[in-house]
């Protein structure tokens, strides 16, 4: 049943994102801050105003430093989620319960990366001794996380006789997505199944066009109360409902020791998320499911309950997900397409899409789910347009 | 004003932890799994049950490993805060607000450390290169956080006329605490005003009395909403008001760049604390004000408003804050006499003093309140008997 407390209680009412590109010059920190000072001049609401703070453990910037560069009053929420990829919507989603409790009146959520901050890339640190869970795995070759996502992959194209063909389609349409988006990182650069086929291989089956981009940017949220939303600058894009879920006996990325390793935590997740919701997923208009690798959209589709298990090759064939699809997915081009910063991008463009102002907009899209990292602890919301 | 949403909706019903050692055998890991279970045992709630998780940045222990080994079934709540011991009443006020709002129905949050672990003394890495804000302080000296606390402390004294001898009696009172609690680690060892003015100087005007203990060990609590807290085990300590403060612009432990660095995060967080408490500072019974170093007491006291600015002396000699004193203070002994954890001790042991088995009992305490830590970002709870 939708939670009283929280349904529709907040809403996103600013967005921001910096520029992506492959070397910022700025810092991690000077990006965090450009983003949300944008975020907040499209709220149209005074960065003296903010008293809520909520971002990834992985960030590299302390609050105390956003807090003070950015002039914030007395700050009262302070906040992190940890799992990479798998933060981002529980960032906003705990933001969200922080301002429907009273916790704090204007919370900015937010992301930033830049490549060269140790930070953004803790498993490229090569260590003699490796500790904890990875020990199970590391020496024996699933070194990065594509490696871990490319053993998942084979164990579903194993069980469901997907090929390569299924990941391009995906890879495809995100894509085709990002062609409309002048802001993308792929923008200019059409791909066909001749391209992807001929991409070289990263970590069989996952080519390079399987793999999210690498980017430095920052993209920030800006989340108040729903009746403030009303007489905020932009319409307001209500959080109807949002979970987080790290399932029983779940091991991360190399969750491949339990009884069945696809079903991961979106399953879990979207129990919570559809339970808390007044909408379940056939009436969701437009996707943004996390996509550091291909397949992730696939599992996502299959986990929140777009189509059955197994089935998301097809739905992606028959229904499609790239532009005039029935369910668009990744509209801005995703994590492949557009710019990886951690799933935050992707938490944006699912505000684009409710206030109809996206390159690859969905007509009269109300009803717009986005999710984290899958494989992962994730999380997952649900906004509201403000038609419906 | 009291937050409805908040107020008194969730209590804390199981507290657990570990023995306090200087060499634990036992990793930081399994340190935080044994005090878990016990607080869940103390509660009568079965492992399989816990869906919410909060805890420290500084843990080293990640989610996953914790449910997993706990055998929690799927968590739906996963959250940290940052900034070591002004996390403590954060963590938990966050995983109140989770269950109080539906999030997750039975939240467990804790600090578990062991000295030898990096992660609990991050500054006893020295680094060739000093980055971010502690490139003003570290090459003059401030390298621990003892010396950034003795730098502030001399412009207390400074202002105030305070003495070693207002140290001592902090000291000295928590101490006597201690002398009564058989599991603190001072439990056995007296101290007068001669023997910490023997004591040698750790950071001029601090000595080694002045500051806490090194500990290995783990503290947790288990929260659940107020109404199934009425049919726990033990009588339940309603979490009546919380608060985080992350002041204006703050500067963590070396806030000197500031009008007036004597008043820090306790200010503001007892502005929020209090307007959200149907009570104030006079009602407190028995308080614990995180004590990592002693004049943080002083600081703490003038803060929450016990007493006026630069009167914390005073209050301290004529009220007495040590056992039968009328605001007893730290009464398990505190960081400095009963084990450090990054304070979460201390909110154990206000749980204890609701419940009446403190082993420096404060007679009929109904209201009682716990702070994290004075310096940095910081946090406070108001917990409230069931007898109010």
């Amino acid at each position: 049943m939708p939670t009283p407390l929280l349904t529709d209680a907040t809403a996103v009412v600013g967005i921001g994102t910096t520029e992506w590109s492959k070397s910022a010059v700025d810092s991690e920190k000077t990006l965090a801050l450009r983003a949300i000072i944008a975020a907040l001049a499209d709220a149209g609401i005074a960065a003296s105003e903010v008293n809520g703070l909520s971002s990834y453990t992985l960030e590299s910037t302390e609050e105390v430093e956003i807090a003070r560069n950015l002039g914030c009053d007395d700050v009262g929420y302070f906040g992190q989620v940890h799992y990479g990829g798998g933060a981002g919507c529980g960032v906003v989603g705990q933001a969200s319960m922080a301002v429907a409790t009273g916790v704090c009146d204007v919370a900015v959520a937010w992301r930033s990366r830049k490549r060269g901050a140790a930070a953004s890339r803790p498993w490229a640190g090569v260590s003699q001794r490796i500790a904890g869970n990875a020990a199970w795995s590391r020496p024996f070759g699933l070194v990065r996380p594509v490696d871990e996502i490319a053993m998942l992959t084979r164990r579903y194209c194993h069980e469901y006789g997907a090929t390569r063909k299924d990941l391009a389609a995906v890879a495809m349409a995100v894509r085709a997505h990002a062609n409309l988006n002048p802001a993308a990182q792929m923008f200019a650069k059409e791909m066909t199944l001749e391209s992807y086929l001929a991409a070289r291989m990263i970590s069989d089956p996952l080519c390079l066009f399987d793999n999210c981009l690498e980017t430095d940017g920052a993209a920030a949220v800006v989340i108040v109360g729903a009746d403030r939303a009303k007489d905020c600058a932009q319409p307001p894009a209500f959080i109807h409902s949002w979970a987080q879920s790290l399932p029983a006996q779940h091991q991360t990325m190399t969750n491949y020791f339990c009884d069945d390793p696809l079903v991961g935590p979106a399953w879990s997740c979207a129990d919570m998320l559809w339970d808390r919701s007044e909408i379940g997923p056939a009436d969701i208009d437009v996707a943004q499911l996390y996509d550091a690798f291909s397949p992730l959209v696939l599992l996502s589709l299959e986990g929140y309950g777009f189509c059955g298990r197994g089935e998301a090759g097809g739905f992606v064939a028959e229904r499609g997900i790239g532009p005039g699809g029935k369910l668009p997915v990744n509209t801005s081009g995703g994590g492949m397409s557009e710019a990886y910063i951690h799933g935050f991008n992707l938490i944006v463009e699912a505000v684009r899409q409710v206030r109809g102002t996206s390159t690859s907009q969905t007509p009269d899209a109300n009803w717009s789910l986005v999710t984290s990292g899958e494989g992962v602890p994730t999380g997952a919301l649900v906004l509201r347009g403000s038609d419906t």
